[in-house]
């Protein structure tokens, strides 16, 4: 059951990355919301390999084929199945690697757990995986935006020592899409993609910090206790290739204030409760009050880098490995789009769960 | 659904501060494990309030009742259910904050949801729930240490602006309960503990780190892909009251490495594979290498403070709150054994769903 | 995760008939519903041993104790927790059977299955496991009836070969409640009883058929592909203990009609579609169309008998059985309130459902 | 969550009868298990339409496609993906029934859910969803084979009022394939195929029974309370397009025996634990016991007929139905690889739950 997420709105994802194809099912999701392929396009070809100079060279177009669950452009209620084709698979460049162990990458831990892996390519463990969560975030997207008003969005806050000045409160996709790697910092956004390219001649490779915020989401989504809001997103952040830290509102930081210091007092504004200020990201006792969802994901360096490195067979026999495999230098501006897209699924989710429980 | 949690090994906690008890159905345990209410008892002794001079002095005993489940010692594979009587519970204490949202807190959370609170006491956001937790844990906690040798020992790892130094390859739980703040740096915890007990003085509240290690935990548990490893103890985490942040090996910090220094090279010892380092916190892909697993939980500081707070109440009138309540100025040396149980829970769970799908 | 039933109005059951209790957690139920143990307690008393002379003569009160999730008479939408102590057990009664397997009961079943079991009394297996859901069945039947108007009625239909005629469109529980037999055929409740009472005599037990019916259920309930209002009813049911068949609508006789006999067809009544028969039973592609749901279920004589009967050890001897348990000789008339339990169990969770996914 | 079944052997089917194509995502199946397209096409060529003169003439060849989850000839241990296009889909045959409710046919119930349909063919409802359920089943079967030696087989046992007489207990599938109904009684299953052509040339339609019988199924599967296991093999034969009636064992006929009649008592035979007779089935207390599992499904006759019939438009008005459709006058001969399917998925899924709650 690994493979599928979220309760009312579940979806199931499928596919290696040099098998035919990947895909995902979405299930529960609501009838009667206008859907076309192109919603979903647009979503994947932010994700998709090859689209700038700092990320991987494989060239995958990933169209997606709507399969099921859509009618005269809306959706039916049933499953919706979408399918992206394997294209430019080239497994013979995984070859050298059929026995050796990749640092810091799933090989042997699919070895110790199954017993058995497709070795022509990372597996359900590659980047390639997440296409299905990028489909399906994107009918979650839309269902959110149309009957909640919710906007979701993230952006890259931090490269390796590199760190961004971004305002949650106001910034916009289109700030974020308007340069290659995604942080609407037009300055830092520069040094950021020169760092990157001095990473790739180093043949070595960057991690960094994505932070999201979701505003205009309703109050009352979230269960307590242990499908808290939190704790969903954590979940689906950290089930994120690369991921390794997640933290929302006040964060690691806010360990260094007091409990005066910290606590968001309530005030009244247009006749609604807000707070003042938003240590605690948007969600209080595992439940959103209608402030900003605020969160921050680490992500770690690419573990695929061309520089040498130590390893073992699955033999037992020490080795030296050096990867020729084509691959992105930084995870970051990619992981956008996935990040929004888990987001997404996590909030129509419990959107949908509050409903069915408490009616609205 | 939310207060259900794990798969195989699957725990449904309930209770509010001030109902007439709380108590844990703990189902698909597996049978014959030898159990009393001794050993859960043992690990609610480190839960309960009132234990030492800088928790809650609310004095509640906690005593556990296995009401099903076991028979001769032994449990039989069916649901066991522990109950805690509630005997301190003080409604009257709570008068004040009928009508009254406490800032950060889950008041104004649980009205903007449901429409209704039980106002005398946290309700289900009570750390009182986490008894439940606590409980269960206890019975994983034995399981995996009966049956693959495994030990998880949490600490303090950091208070407010103190920083313990700890080796998380050698710490003991003996270390750990040598002092009452139960963080084994002693010269740290003698600060942290004058440091807390300064912030109650003051009428305000402290936060921190706790972290948390799993030794000989078995390799090959996680499932890819929404349900790796890290994923579901990141969700069990964050599901705790007050925590804000989750990172696992080299977290955040390892956001500020580059590839070449981040990744682990793998290497044979004792003829086994193993990592020279171990920034991955023993999980790669999502699945256990059999590496100890390592985390950091960040917990903010205590919401309830003694200190004049502006609010607003439940007709949207200004007001100002101040607390009378017993309460912890710093959660963290009670959130030891918590965090140490929701570890558990997540690996017996991912024990057993191994065991389900792989055979070993 | 056996003992867990429904997505989002999801109960777990607990206790063995012998241990100190037996309970349930009802979690996800709509808050500000009233609920008040009197509202649980009259179902109980339905269900309850010692009711008439032809029950079983245990005296157990079985009285509810609603422990969360109640606050001033409303419900919070948090866990509610009932329990039901064990007052009238007598484990030597049992001590005789410690080794040898009751035929058609579950000992050697549970001893295949976990290497132990409780053999003081059924555990589980006992029909004392069912406190727990006609307990939760009394909540989910009253938001039934505030919420949607439904109404569910079970009676006796058959007992061995005796048949009784109701009309399912207008018999009324106060029919039912007539006689101990809960027969609304009055002259068949009368040869029924009798019948039973002939049978404890022959130290003997019979079987019988409990139908029931629900209507002004909503139309929409019910979701292709698997969780068909009847595949959910079907389990449901099912799950009680001794039940062997299911049907509804025509069920197994409408195999003998052709298919323009067994079509129902679509007319207007009162501006509303309706069929003119309902051989359907009101459920089409698993999805129900506002007409009255219509099941029978069929239930084997109980194992128990006082007869003399073979059967082996646990180490496999050949062995006679003479049991001396009080027992009921006809377990239909007490089965009827359970029926209700469950049908109300699904159609409450499955009214939950559709709200959350279709938002009515 | 309605097009999922299973919890550790999981499968999601997806798919309209008239949108691009049909399929099945297989999540939790054990790693290495030996796997070709050839394994699931053999059981999908028993399923398909055509493949008789009296099963419905569409012809599609349902060839499947693994699209992920198997390499090298071995399952991975991740999703198993098969798809089937759809390649004989003709809407224009549907288009007179846009706004006419065929009767017990599912059309107004998705009106009545979702608010709209797919009224080019059955959408959902469609036989032709059951593909996914054949393919995914064909591995539950061979995983089954191979790991405990179970054996499942399925035959015609009713058509109308013609009863076959087979002995569940030697009955082969040869047997069972030797004829186009899937009736092991030659003479029952010559006669049932003249009563079958007779009804299509009436315009008109048969139902009747299939019966399934498990041999070598191991002991010590289902869970009680709710999962038990006739529980979960009703729902999943309850969930089949047209079933009406479920029974296990001594079923429906149990009811006129009494209990001294019914039970089945133990004997030793081969040094193991077996009952004398079998009227349980093979399941005590919800629990397999190791004897053969035998159940029995109605079918209603197919609702599709030529003949006219009243009905209503979606605009409630009165109007005469005249089916032009290719439709199966018996869905029986069809449904029996469905029953053996579903009853695999069953049991694959409690083979593993067992074997991580008790490992064995």
């Amino acid at each position: 059951m690994g493979n599928t997420f979220g309760h009312l709105f579940r979806i199931t994802t499928w596919g290696e990355s040099h098998g035919g194809a990947v895909g995902v099912v979405v299930d529960g999701c609501p009838p009667r919301l206008a859907l076309a392929e192109a919603d979903i396009q647009a979503e994947l070809d932010r994700r998709r390999p090859g689209q700038s100079r700092i990320t991987t060279q494989r060239q995958e177009e990933d169209v997606c084929h709507i399969l099921s669950g859509v009618f005269a452009g809306q959706t039916l209620g049933t499953p919706i199945s979408i399918l992206v084709w394997n294209t430019d698979a080239k497994p013979q460049h995984y070859a050298p690697f059929q026995h050796l162990y990749r640092p810091s990458h799933a090989d042997y831990a699919y070895d110790a757990k199954y017993g058995i892996r497709n070795w022509q390519g990372g597996g359900r463990a590659s980047a390639r995986e997440t296409i299905g969560r990028v489909a399906a975030g994107a009918i979650a997207k839309k269902l959110l935006r149309e009957q909640c008003g919710t906007e979701i969005v993230a952006y890259v806050k931090q490269i390796h020592k590199i760190y961004a000045d971004v305002d949650p409160t106001t910034v916009t996709q289109e700030q974020v899409e308007a340069n290659i790697v995604r942080c609407p910092d037009p300055a830092c956004a520069e040094e950021m993609i020169g760092h990157i390219e001095w990473a790739r001649r180093q043949g070595d490779s960057l991690g960094g910090v994505v932070e999201v915020v979701a505003r205009q989401a309703p109050a009352g989504l979230g269960v307590p206790v242990f499908d808290k809001l939190e704790a969903d997103l954590a979940k689906a952040l950290m089930s994120l290739p690369a991921s390794k830290g997640f933290e929302i509102g006040s964060g690691f930081a806010g360990t260094a204030l007091t409990g005066s210091e910290h606590n968001d007092p309530y005030e009244m504004r247009h006749g609604q409760v807000h707070t003042r200020t938003n240590n605690s990201g948007g969600i209080q006792g595992g439940i959103s009050i209608g402030e900003p969802l605020l969160m921050r994901v680490a992500f770690k360096p690419t573990a695929t880098i061309a520089q040498a490195q130590e390893t073992v067979t699955d033999q037992g026999e020490a080795a030296i490995l050096e990867a020729k495999g084509r691959h992105d230098p930084c995870v970051l501006p990619r992981a956008v789009p996935m990040v929004e897209a888990m987001v997404a699924l996590v909030l129509a989710d419990h959107y949908l769960r509050q409903r069915g429980q408490c009616g609205t």
